[in-house]
């Protein structure tokens, strides 16, 4: 198994205390799968206690046994249940809950008026932002992580020639990624931090699928196989000279990467190789200000710039309701990190942070074209994580 | 692709609204992607609104095309955000929103609090039970589809004698086997009720994994790839003699079917011959449980009396921390729906409860036997959906 050392928790524990302690915040409970593992190396069920000063506790459902072996934090204890949450912290040390954070934007209603009853005079505040952004910051021992994750999908994608042919299913192309995928390493789930959303590996989309209206917050359009899991590869079958755009998710060690390319068989029409070369110029121009201290806001406006003066902009970043207003954002742990490349996201790049940037055009009854690419960013600019070939890949 | 007819969810709608008028409430807010696929008909990004008396309204944030393609009802609506529902909803009917029911051991704090601020005189209530008490009992049009999903697993299973060698990898019987599911029409994602579950087809377990403890609520061992996600097959290689315990989960047009079967290659010790014997013995004495009118609570005490005077007791229903107390569960649209086989569960049986039934014994350092079974409770007593062998099967 591969743990998380000592120091690197203590450091992403500190870096939280210090951002509580500007908001004079008393303590921030941490319950959410993907947040439990940041900070406490176990993604066992329960609660990480992280207060304003001192030593967290780890509070764990289950199981107790395994949190212990993953976790090299010093207080782990047995929790019953959430409604026992008060009690049983309090029997191992007395703290002050005058302000207490907790991930809103995901922990249910019932369990935050199940914790406030316990607790009828504190206020609870949203953790989320702080946490997302301390997240958004990768150190070395995730950035090795996130490139065995790279190296699953460029073995991948370096496969896929060797079996798209003429008239096999979207699904099947899936299941041959997905087997890969696995085969490799891939830890089989994807996290996605927004609530209620499903994802597995990502779209596989021939021709027109590529524009199918979906639920998902991205532009790639996609089918899926029923309407009551609205995503993933559909029964479509291959036909020449069409694009398949393959937008697929890695994980290694909890950490994803996201990279989509483009395969045919046989050459596409010219609008597409034209609209697939737009796309490149744009991901050149968005690398341009992929560098430390870039607004993710500014590199927004300033490519929404160059691109409404251009005739395929009414195609760029999604066909009808799946038209996107974002042309990248964070990845790691989940796939929906910070920082966005969009409108308000007034944040600052930093080195360490790593983001997945899609510059994307679909056209009417032809299909989607373009790239996606995860970059690192560096002192120096960016690193290209993901290095598969970026053209059309005719098979 | 599959979809509902109006009938079914007229049906669905007009029970709700029953009870909504029992509890006195004025509306309830729907937006758990499965529920909403159970009412609406589609899993699009929105709020289900169904009031006391009177046509739903279905509010869409992401696709409002497809959710119009997918959903029989009426009265679909574009939504911008949960913060402008208010807004949005008074534009469209005038509502008495006095009591209003939301899902609130799913829907997030945050969610629940943008509404509540909207309707600051509203007395908000939980709809879930309600809600998973009207989708435990399975139309005509639902359990075709779980017949369908069980039919995915009964060609697995009965596959798995092909591969299954000394020597390989937990990863790759569990790579061979998600594959099969998804060329026969797996959805890909299993979807848990419970908050920040992980589930991915389910675990592979060989020998004294499938003692290994995690975070799952269920009996069955299991280690998976990294503490990051903590669940699924290991890459522990497969030795001879020993069982394989391999517990998965299909999906077919949005519903599940949950079984395990054991496989060895050449004979197990005979204490772990015997255990598997015990645990099919339980098994018919469920079964002679399961009939209309029977409580839930009783056939666990019943059988729990019965196992308690075992010398197997000790290793019935989970090793160690991963020890639970239920027999079964309902199985459907979600993995871990109603009703459950445990104390306290005063729900009697109905014809159209669609259940998985999970004797396992878990013998310390040999492994984990037993079986699970899907079943569908009929006016007679029951009819099983999982029909391969359940003896263990030596390869």
């Amino acid at each position: 198994m591969d743990l998380t050392p000592r120091e690197e928790l203590d450091r992403r524990i500190a870096a939280l205390q210090e951002r509580m302690g500007t908001l004079s915040w008393d303590a921030v409970l941490i319950m959410l799968r993907a947040d439990l593992f940041y900070f406490a190396g176990t993604a066992q069920n329960g609660v990480l206690v992280i207060p304003a000063e001192g030593d967290p506790i780890l509070l764990i459902q289950k199981s107790v046994t395994r949190a212990r072996q993953e976790s090299p934090l010093d207080h782990i204890h047995p929790m019953r249940s959430i409604s026992r949450f008060g009690e049983t912290l309090s029997g191992i040390r007395e703290m002050r809950f005058g302000t207490v954070g907790l991930e809103m934007d995901v922990v249910p209603a019932a369990v935050y008026l199940r914790l406030a009853r316990q607790y009828p005079d504190t206020t609870w505040v949203d953790a989320s932002v702080p946490v997302r952004e301390l997240r958004m910051v990768k150190s070395s021992h995730e950035i090795l992580r996130m490139r065995n994750a790279a190296a699953q999908l460029r073995e991948m994608f370096d496969r896929v020639p060797e079996f798209l042919g003429v008239g096999i299913r979207e699904l099947d192309v899936s299941v041959r990624l997905e087997a890969m995928l696995r085969k490799l390493g891939h830890q089989g789930t994807i996290r996605m931090h927004k609530w209620n959303s499903d994802s597995h590996y990502g779209p596989v989309s021939s021709g027109p699928t590529a524009l199918y209206p979906h639920a998902f917050d991205g532009p790639v359009g996609t089918q899926g196989l029923y309407a009551a899991v609205p995503q993933g590869a559909g029964i479509r079958k291959i036909r020449p000279n069409e694009p398949v755009m393959i937008d697929f998710v890695s994980g290694y060690g909890g950490y994803h990467i996201d990279e989509t390319r483009i395969y045919s068989l046989g050459p596409v029409a010219p609008e597409l190789l034209e609209a697939h070369e737009f796309a490149l110029t744009i991901l050149r121009r968005i690398e341009d200000r992929l560098t430390p201290g870039a607004l993710c806001s500014d590199i927004y406006e300033e490519i929404a710039t160059d691109v409404n003066d251009h005739p395929l902009a009414p195609y760029f970043m999604g066909h009808g309701d799946n038209r996107v207003r974002f042309l990248g954002h964070g990845v790691g742990l989940e796939l929906d990190e910070l920082p966005v490349i969009a409108p308000r996201f007034e944040i600052a790049l930093q080195p360490g942070m790593t983001i997945a940037v899609e510059p994307k055009v679909f056209l009417p009854d032809l299909g989607g074209v373009g790239v996606e690419n995860t970059y690192l960013i560096t002192e120096g600019g960016f690193e290209k994580l993901t290095t598969n070939p970026e053209e059309i890949t005719i098979c």
